[in-house]
């Protein structure tokens, strides 16, 4: 497989950490990849931003940053505008119709999905947008299969929100299939 | 400040990437340094087993990895057995009594607390003994403020389980207490 280098970023609050970690569970547990999750705090941390990086590969990951993500998703403007710059040329850049208004081109598809939008119309709860991101980004890409994330989430979320959970995700794949020609 | 590099070790599900995240976001947020958090998922997290780096530094990190930590933190025997020959000389092993039985002496000052027994008896709920060993860590290494860990507890906790959380954290800081002479 090629390797996915990917950076989630939005605001504290969002979950991207979370979702992070969701992801690279669901790839090393049940996909038989390899894995590195991490963060990096500094002082725009104290500003609100949230920044996650997921490595996932088949093989050994020897350098666990990521500088130049071939996946990015940016769920806030400020994100977007900090971040989209470094995209490395090809690869996939991910946006919420609802918090980020993308302006010049980047050599990437640039995906503008509804994702907070359609969250709140059919769940009602802005909590699981970072579940209907992961949707987004499985279906976009095809990295993991659909039932590696259910089951994490069956492992991880308590019973009583599972069920929104997973409708979240679904409904995350469905805006992929939306948005694919 | 002496840069801090920490690995918290133990069996999914007992919340060490929970409770490195927390101390990432405490030593940030309320104390002006800078953190990176990480976990690299290798075939060991197939078997259960989870290894959460933090690295607490008040100058810019650039090496995101702990080969070698100066905290080490481990709440299983397998973590223990696993992790404890790569600790940095002078630094500091924590155990849980329950947990891990100690072998042959390494190079650290070695605190074998009974975090999980004692928030078994107080508080009577296994889930929050991450909080319990945050508690420990910040009482053995005056890293940072309990009232920094607690704001993140604030922050992040639902309003019906916060107090239990706080009781974990003074449960740690008094273990940390007893345990120095």
């Amino acid at each position: 497989m090629e390797r996915s280098r990917m950076v989630f970023s939005g605001s504290g609050g969002q979950g991207v950490i979370t979702a992070a970690i969701i992801l690279a569970e669901a790839a090393v547990l049940y996909e038989g990849l390899i894995a590195v999750q991490s963060q990096a705090y500094g002082p725009e941390a104290r500003g609100g931003s949230t920044r996650s990086e997921v490595i996932i590969s088949d093989t050994d990951i020897f350098f666990p940053k990521v500088n130049q993500p071939n996946v990015l998703i940016c769920l806030t403007q400020e994100a977007y505008n900090k971040y989209s710059p470094s995209i490395r040329p090809g690869g996939l850049l991910i946006t919420d119709t609802r918090y980020v208004k993308t302006e010049k081109k980047v050599d990437a598809l640039q995906k503008e999905l509804p994702m907070h939008h359609t969250v709140m119309e059919e769940i009602g709860k802005p909590i699981v947008l970072n579940i209907c991101m992961l949707g987004a980004l499985i279906g976009l890409t095809d990295l993991l299969k659909p039932e590696s994330i259910g089951k994490v989430l069956e492992a991880r979320i308590p019973p009583g929100f599972l069920e929104m959970n997973q409708k979240a995700l679904s409904l995350g794949i469905r805006l992929a299939a939306e948005a694919t020609p």
